[in-house]
């Protein structure tokens, strides 16, 4: 359980960098923590399916080239771990603001680090939870 | 890559099978291809997290058995295989009409059977592509 233990810290450290990234506008960072072997994938919110490193990153760097900084804020992560592949599940707001979109991302080992494959968010009908009232990202 | 195939077939059945019951309305078949060992995640659209047997299952008892008949049907549905762990993404629409849901369904192999964990589905801004415009499902 140990090992399950630390493997889902790491996990949700690589989910907290995504987040980091984003709200910096680092694409470096961002380029670095997505996965190099496995096929990429993204749906953004309303956005149809995007494939492959070039697809993928490219979009990224668009969104984090444009000003201002998006602040996207990551609340109530939780990974559930199957192997070398770990799902999270987690909501996504700016800010102080209440989180407005629901997320997945699917993380997969590669050389013993966590690295992202697929990104999918989309809307929530109303925001989740204040900030104030999210409970902290757990290993659950 | 045999083996590989197989298990990508394997997995849009268990896919096509999923988008069959939801048409139907067919509560039992829904419930037997979820898995039940892993702990089972949900996002409707819009939707906050449902986790577990009882929230996820009892949630689509609940959107079964409401009618019409909702003809939800699945176009583009593409696998990525991890090991034990399948992606797949697709499109929903109902019936006719030209998708207007982006999905992310994650399966997992249980006693040899593949089995859905994870199912997020949220709003296109636009509807993707007409169904007779939608290239058939493959194992890409």
């Amino acid at each position: 359980m140990a090992d399950e233990d630390d493997a889902k810290a790491s996990v949700l450290e690589t989910n907290a960098a995504f987040y980091r990234a984003f709200t910096r506008g680092d694409i470096a960072a961002m380029r670095a923590l997505w996965a190099e072997r496995a096929e990429l994938l993204c749906f953004h919110p309303g956005g149809s399916l995007l494939r492959g490193r070039a697809e993928v990153l490219g979009a990224w760097e668009q969104i984090l080239a444009a000003p201002p900084p998006l602040d996207m804020r990551c609340h109530e992560a939780q990974v559930h771990l199957h192997g070398e592949v770990a799902i999270v599940t987690c909501y996504e707001g700016n800010g102080a603001q209440a989180p407005h979109l629901a997320a997945t991302n699917v993380f997969v080992l590669e050389g013993g680090r966590w690295r992202m494959m697929h990104h999918h968010a989309g809307p929530l009908a109303q925001p989740a939870r204040g900030p104030a009232r999210a409970r902290p990202s757990s290993l659950n």
